[in-house]
């Protein structure tokens, strides 16, 4: 029997976590340790926990580092730093910073010989390699990507910040007229805001003015003002009961016509009850590929774009062909 | 600039026209000639026809032949002895026997120092792509693919070999009650003949006993006999007008749970005017990645599972980042 992947987890939050739990669905893998900022024992994994300072005496027991912090202040600052010293995978999704954080981590990781895949997850990742994938086989056509129906952090953590409001959730919905328009073939012009709308549930302090909170929300730049915001003020009950989870999920779907005006549809579509486990899955089967990579001579940083779909599985590309080709 | 992949097309049916329509969609491209097994004069294409006897006095002027022929028989015979002397790609999509086939493409490829991409187009292809990457992400769930609605060649052949069929088309229509249970996680056993029904259209000849052809129809064994089959009889002015085209499609899909329950579904969606013009699309894209695994050093035998999405683009990798990560 051959030896399991061995993996380091960096952070502990609904990544982290998710991490953890996906590992056990994956037979040839095993976690070997959560490193963390904060003080180990305070850490309630089922892991060994180890301050992120002592992480180099691990640099022999660990094939892959999962980096599970995030994309605004953690990964700048450890994914450069640690793929110098381990093959790392991390869902770094700042779209816009994306090749600045891909040289620094291949200068990186090319230092230390080490694997480094980026910005793994669903988007960027799934909906990226669907995005390449129709662009390459209907060369002449538009993509649109959709996201959603799905809790967004962000818009809710502006919503709790509102004077008067106890608890509050924002989804982000797709709006049906826009995404018929595009099925269709009709190619429209669309932006962000015009591709979807978002829906709060509030639960407001007792004597709180709901009209007031709902005018504040509404009318929040960026956030809420460009969109068509739908506010409901609902129980404690009923926000404990309905809105615990991370459910996302969305489309990409592309429209293109052949040479004779055949026209031709791809889509894909995710709908996920928890957000933050599907992620953390899918860096779990992307450290198979750093693994591979490793194992050929490779070095650097790679997206999911340049990992074929046998690196992926714990099966020989032999009886992937047979069964699943 | 730099010089575009040189195109040749063996057999000219459905698909090796498409593909010469094909090409004038991708830029960095060219068509060089069609080889065909008839009187060159008798090949009606815009590109230079030539005998494939004289195939081999083509190896200087073309980068990547792409085979067009047929699974039953074209491409066992053509696809090793080709493979030897040009890198290839085809649409070889008899499923139990793409290991044998694999192996003999696999022997000849490497003994020319050529690149050959197997079993490529949508199914096997892209639906195999996306079950091998749903089950990667996924690894405890269940994975179907519906196909349709689509024209069924096969069946459409068997029902214009019935006495007093004049003309008929038979679609392939997956079924809503099977979709939906599977969508809802349901994970029901299905059989293919429990996802899908078939339908007929039929022009039948003057004086023709209709009720007679639907029950030899319905009665067909292995053909329809397990499936619920309705025929419709239509003129041939409606014929003509509503049946002329091959659309087909399908679907892919995966429900998978995580460590905690959550439920998570994965589905991939084709709708196809032309099916022939889809799958010779994606035989072009393929030839870039023949060129690069080539260019590499690379020899013998691929499937799309092998080929990372940057292989099939003519963006650079950094490019692709930028614009689709």
């Amino acid at each position: 029997m051959t030896q399991k992947i061995r993996i380091g987890l960096v952070g502990y939050g609904n990544i982290g976590r998710g991490v953890e739990l996906a590992i056990s669905q994956f037979k040839d893998m095993e976690g070997v340790a959560v490193f963390t900022r904060r003080n180990p024992a305070d850490v309630d994994s089922n892991l060994p926990t180890v301050s992120i300072d002592d992480i180099l005496d691990y640099k022999d027991a660990i094939d892959v580092l999962l980096l599970c912090g995030g994309s605004a202040t953690d990964l700048p600052q450890q994914g450069p730093e640690l793929a110098k010293h381990f093959s790392t995978i991390d869902s770094y999704d700042n779209h816009g910073e994306i090749p600045a954080y891909f040289d620094a981590i291949d200068l990186a990781a090319n230092s230390g010989q080490n694997i480094s895949i980026i910005s793994v997850g669903w988007d960027p990742g799934l909906f990226s390699l669907n995005r390449a994938l129709f662009e390459a086989v209907l060369p002449v056509g538009q993509t649109y990507t959709f996201w959603g129906k799905g809790l967004s952090q962000g818009h809710s953590d502006a919503i709790r910040r509102i004077a008067g409001v106890n608890k509050g959730v924002q989804y982000t919905v797709p709006l049906d007229q826009a995404l018929n328009e595009v099925r269709k073939g009709e190619n429209p012009e669309l932006t962000t805001r015009e591709k979807h709308m978002r829906i709060c549930y509030i639960v407001s302090d007792e004597g709180a003015n709901q009209s007031e909170i709902e005018h504040t929300i509404k009318t929040m730049p960026n956030y809420f003002e460009p969109y068509e915001t739908v506010v409901h003020f609902i129980t404690e009950e009923q926000f404990e009961q309905d809105h615990q989870k991370m459910p996302h999920g969305g489309f990409v779907i592309r429209t293109g016509e052949s040479e004779t005006g055949s026209k031709q549809k791809a889509e894909f579509q995710l709908e996920l009850e928890s957000n933050p486990e599907f992620t953390s899955s899918i860096l779990v089967a992307y450290a198979r590929a750093a693994v591979k990579f490793k194992q050929e001579g490779k070095t650097g940083a790679f997206s999911v774009l340049d990992v074929p779909m046998t690196y992926l599985s714990d099966k020989s590309p032999a009886q992937l062909r047979k069964e699943l080709l």
